[in-house]
């Protein structure tokens, strides 16, 4: 069975992704990465999610770049808030976190050689994103090199690959991909700054990754479960 | 002044770039990765190399590789000793760890992002290394299209590059070059697999990174402060 490693961060597009290999046929391992994130919720969700789309496998890597600093998500700076749509993705927000693909894709080509898996998957997507540069498609193919190149499997002769099966997808073509294939939206959580009540997170409704996925939602006239009560836009 | 991030390691190579790097004007700024290897003793000599060099600063950042395992170096399988000259380089050894240098270098560039740093440099050689996939001139020339393509600097136009010194190098290139430039070979280690004797760590003489080290000494006729009293080949 062909095997394939996921970075899974427990939101929507990873968690689409993961389906969408699995609905293919492969034999699905799940990697999510403890990277100092301050949503470090995410890493449960990552975990519900593994479990109820029965993936093969669910292990995290913790990896510290909030030693490295330089972003919202990892640092002591404010998640921007309330940003208007002609404002997301252009230029690079204070929630990039430097060189993060790069390294979350390292690890997963190091899953990759270990499980012997041919591909590893990111649900990066071009179109609906933040304006990271490690999004696009310029980068994707120079890590698909870098898989080829810097593996013991590359090395070998034998297939590594990374996909991105969204890349070139809208949030809403993603939200329409996902409920086909089943994925439970009410166990992911795409906020940068959930709160924390009654035990649980709770989405802001205001971040880059809460209006996006809202918008995505809107647009794909589907109802996300995990939506605060009232849209704050 | 042009800044870079130098990957050190402790050993030979690392040191050997970081000195040609500052000579050449850059600031440097020293990057160690703990990412679960045996011979933590390396990073040590490595804080102990960036002082001796003058370097601008020294930090280390880690990455648990070690939960991934695949490598004598991070999991609990034997570090292959007393390999011939002929044996070395052909086909990956056990000490092979997977897609480290892709997670290195994704860490350099994370750096190189937040310290508005223009190189990462990094002391891979592709002769005289142990036939690791990620030391070849294709996967440096794959890293570079990722600092391109996959960093702040890269989208905003200006210069990141992965610098690889050392690449077309022998192991005596190296110790000439290292001598040239003063490198302190004495606080340098480079064994996979040291002893500690009276709080120092030993080398064991019979790893391949041993062997190479005493090979380069040997045909650049130059003492190795840190050999064993009797080279065991």
């Amino acid at each position: 069975m062909r095997r394939a490693v996921v970075l899974l961060s427990g939101g929507l597009d990873s968690a689409t992704a993961a389906a969408l290999v699995k609905a293919e046929g492969y034999e699905v391992h799940a990697l999510a990465v403890d990277y100092g994130q301050r949503h470090k919720a995410e890493l449960d969700a990552a975990r519900t999610v593994a479990a109820a789309l029965q993936l093969a496998s669910f292990r995290v890597v913790r990896v510290d770049l909030a030693a490295l600093g330089g972003s919202a998500l990892t640092a002591d700076l404010p998640v921007p808030k309330d940003r208007a749509d002609a404002e997301i993705g252009v230029g690079i927000p204070l929630t990039y976190v430097p060189a993060r693909n790069t390294v979350l894709l390292g690890l997963g080509l190091a899953a990759a050689d270990v499980l012997e898996a041919e591909a590893v998957v990111i649900g990066i997507n071009a179109l609906d994103c933040s304006g990271y540069p490690d999004c696009r498609p310029g980068f994707l193919e120079a890590m698909r090199r870098v898989a080829r190149e810097g593996t013991r499997r590359g090395a070998e002769g034998l297939r590594i690959d990374v996909l991105a099966p969204l890349i070139e997808d809208s949030k809403a073509d993603i939200v329409r991909r996902g409920i086909a294939l089943g994925v439970p939206w009410g166990l992911t959580l795409s906020c940068y700054d959930p709160a924390e009540e009654a035990g649980r997170p709770t989405p802001c409704g205001r971040c880059d990754a809460c209006l996006l996925r809202a918008r995505g939602f809107a647009e794909a006239h589907e109802i996300d479960p995990t939506a605060p009560a009232v849209p704050t836009t």
